[in-house]
């Protein structure tokens, strides 16, 4: 995860962890972050007018995770408030990583990292070069990183 | 991910994927398979004596997630029925990895693989030896699968 | 909810109560019950070519659930068995009710029981009364609850 | 649900329906809005001092739900932003009502209610009358809703 911490998220996600996050210790289990990454970064693509649902229809491909991985670094627990940050990662020519950082906002701690993977693939369900649509967003996504 | 695919599962959970798992077109979204890799995972150290919830009172250790990684080879949609099934993976001095493989029962295709690293604590959360309790479940574990 | 206990239930669903279906007590929290009935009644609908996505498609209509409700009679805890089972309620001429039953495997006691409403309506939205491929099967189910 | 719906709210929470939340459809389904009034509601008592994990240890009662009902009054889908808030219902001697509403924050329509029974209960299980601690939390959450 080779995002440089001090770039601006391009999108970003606050809420406070609840008891369907946390195990009976109110430790945050490891399976919480991920439902949190989807809905927030189903949202980004959806602001950006890449609605998954739609993509296909609308432009011909469609997107894959292929891989996901997450690295827990400090122990979180019950009504902890978090802010989930959305970084763009490596791009490659057919595939892309998004990653997630989470942040304690009490103390900016980030207490947790992760990758999501996409891959591009056609109608047909094969792999797929990123179309352009698609390439000029994550131009303008690792410029917004870089410029920080 | 190391495990011999042909090696005997430590333990299964067989179910069918419902609207929760799967995302508008039907396809199961990345974030669907961890709460069954939890469930099915936390059944297995109940059924073997080793409750997460009791095992710092109990036996003065703890054990953390620190690492969780899944790799989605073949699609799978709604009411597919799919069989989770949990193997011993590398074992270290104070860390160890559960491996997941999913697979679709129709034709017992592989349809994703993940893996859980944990890491032994000790009551003041400072990384610790797996202690001898568990030690002697992780040894019967893997000979398990060698023994296959 | 007059179903009457002793009749057979349609489909049924066993589990084990994991962390994700508890809070920090380890006691299963309300709003666990509904992903589990969910996911045992559209299993049922789709084993007798019900299936949800492809009502409309298929046969001109669609269901809407319109109306929930839980009664939560006894606390059950991480690790529990529970067995849901699924009986058909009151059918009316545009409506009918589903009525879910939570069992501890262990002494089965009923824990919980619950009544989910679904209206049937075409395809602009508006409301139908009840057609005849849905009618059959509610017919079915009921005659299966009245023989016992 | 006697709740007059101009009242103000206690609190809220607004968010936008995701994958999770919804079916092959794109609408959401029955299940998706408990747990986000069980997030919402647990922030609302921890932000009054009624941590719902402490109460036992702290005051010596506990409160548990007994009952759960829910309305889906119009279908909502994918994206679409939503408010939830929290009222203050019936309160009984040893039991009250938390009212819950849906609202699509595009049209400020009410697209479903939910009420959620608790009981308070003494640290044996068996049912207590409201103790003054909570009795004068509720006080003033109905006030906030009479006075408006």
């Amino acid at each position: 995860m080779t995002v440089t911490p001090g770039t601006p998220a391009l999108h970003s996600l606050t809420f406070r962890l609840s008891y369907a996050d946390t195990d009976p210790a109110g430790i945050l289990y490891y399976g919480a972050w991920f439902p949190w990454m989807e809905r927030m970064q189903s949202e980004w693509f959806y602001l950006n007018g890449l609605r998954q649902d739609q993509l296909l229809e609308r432009h011909g491909f469609w997107s894959v995770t292929c891989h996901t991985e997450c690295d827990y670094l400090v122990p979180v627990g019950l009504f902890d408030e978090i802010r989930i940050e959305l970084r763009l990662g490596r791009v490659g020519g057919g595939s892309f990583d998004m990653v997630h950082q989470m942040v304690r906002t009490e103390d900016e701690v980030v207490v947790a990292r992760a990758l999501i993977t996409l891959v591009t693939v056609s109608s047909d369900g094969s792999a797929t070069p990123i179309p352009d649509v698609l390439r000029e967003h994550l131009d303008r996504w690792a410029g917004a990183s870089a410029a920080s």
